[in-house]
């Protein structure tokens, strides 16, 4: 069973206004690390700093991301690697993925961590170049979706958001349909693990590709975002704040329409503006 | 020479608002993979993304806090991996890093990318273990600051920000002393490569530890950027949004004073508040 408890931790803070400091308590974002491990051949893939909850769907989203897996009959079952021994504050940081039998994945992405190293020759075109190879390709879709309903994303995340309020320091990502009824929100201190989780979620649940989804993500829209938006096949993603040059590359590429700096009733489309509709 | 363009790129973009859409140009933060290799073992040991720029100071920075080098004289000499073959935009996406004659770093930690893996024991308190592994132990300073000079902080940060206010969309990293005056300032796509790049500044200049230095931050402050501050020396980290649990757990461990929601005339102290001179 996922842990769902946890992912706010109490703390004392001392508030200074006025040039005076008063005490009183306050929540903190909990961020503690969690060790994938894939579970048949006892190795440790990855160790992510994130916000405990939805770690099941952290580690599929994380592995289909990183092409370890790639439906959802590779994995067979996920499960927390609990130890007697260990307290009950550390038991819930490691969870074991067992692959479908006679799956052998491939992991040297995963060891390299890096996208391509010919000699002298990394570079962005090249980042692009490894998501091809990865599988993906430019996403089809007829999709098309108002500037009203991405205007009403926004707020419509933050009202389904229940800790942000709290601590103010999570992340979030969201899918929406095209009439702007959210389906599924995860939050993270993480920006990259929200979306791992949120895909990991369609994943575990048989829903990829994303094809009829808009996503909406907190922060920024970088490479990374865009790369796991790709692979996931996802036609719509929207940030309130600002897309790097190599997300516009991605979103480009792959047939994403990118929208960034959504705030009231303004937004930019970066790519794909044919599937907004304006009056013109 | 470190090369100091192409942290902009100029894009087309498609503003929606009031439901109509118009084109127009506008500036986008440059995002592109910075392979770091070790020259005497022709290893590359990162690729990360990031904002061109202070590459060398990227790369030190970076070298540092995963405790590869040490001092200065451990860095002989950087250098662009500059091939006559690759064209012009790719060219400066590699940096080549020469240790000090005779210095063999232990580059397993880099390699495995987490901080423990004793069976079933990876957690918060694990993560602090490995930075007293690393050599860090609790700050001790008599340095102390007044709430007028953190108020302060933000203000002085934007207004020597040339690149944010264009593009919206980066990170900044900088450092004061105790009057507030600014003492230098990164940027970046990326929270942690701003701060590598501030602190890799302070290695290559040998200015380390960075004892008597104020540092502020942009965005949240999480265990990664708590754990290069630990490393540097750094007794005040600020920001102007929330930190994790673990940042707090790292800030108290390490003496550091921690200060959060850095907004107006109002801050949050989460650990070391005796540095801050109220009136009470």
């Amino acid at each position: 069973m996922n842990r769902q408890a946890g992912s706010k931790t109490k703390g004392r803070v001392w508030v200074v206004e006025n040039g005076k400091m008063r005490s009183r308590f306050d929540h903190l974002t909990t961020e503690e690390p969690l060790e994938i491990r894939l579970a048949p051949f006892q190795k440790t893939v990855a160790v992510t700093m994130r916000t405990p909850g939805a770690d099941f769907e952290l580690a599929a989203g994380f592995l289909y991301a990183e092409g370890v897996v790639n439906r959802r009959e590779d994995i067979q079952r996920i499960s927390y690697c609990v130890d007697e021994s260990v307290d009950g504050e550390q038991r819930y940081n490691i969870v074991n993925v067992e692959l479908r039998h006679g799956l052998i994945p491939d992991l040297q992405p995963l060891e390299r961590h890096f996208y391509t190293s010919s000699a002298c020759g990394v570079c962005g075109k090249a980042s692009l170049g490894a998501l091809r190879l990865r599988g993906c390709s430019a996403i089809v879709t007829d999709l098309t979706v108002t500037p009203e309903i991405i205007y009403s994303l926004p707020d419509r995340l933050r009202a389904a958001q229940g800790i942000f309020t709290a601590t103010g320091g999570l992340h979030a990502a969201a899918t929406f349909d095209t009439q702007g009824q959210l389906l599924n929100l995860h939050e993270d201190v993480g920006r990259h693990n929200a979306l791992d989780k949120l895909i990991g979620s369609a994943f575990l649940s048989d829903e990829l590709p994303l094809n009829n989804h808009i996503v909406l993500v907190s922060g920024r829209s970088s490479f990374e975002i865009l790369q796991k938006s790709a692979i996931a096949g996802i036609p719509i993603v929207c940030s309130v704040s600002a897309p790097s040059s190599l997300a516009v590359s991605v979103a480009k590429e792959f047939g994403i329409t990118l929208i960034g700096f959504l705030r009231g009733e303004r937004f930019n489309v970066y790519t794909g503006s044919e599937r907004i509709e304006t009056i013109n």
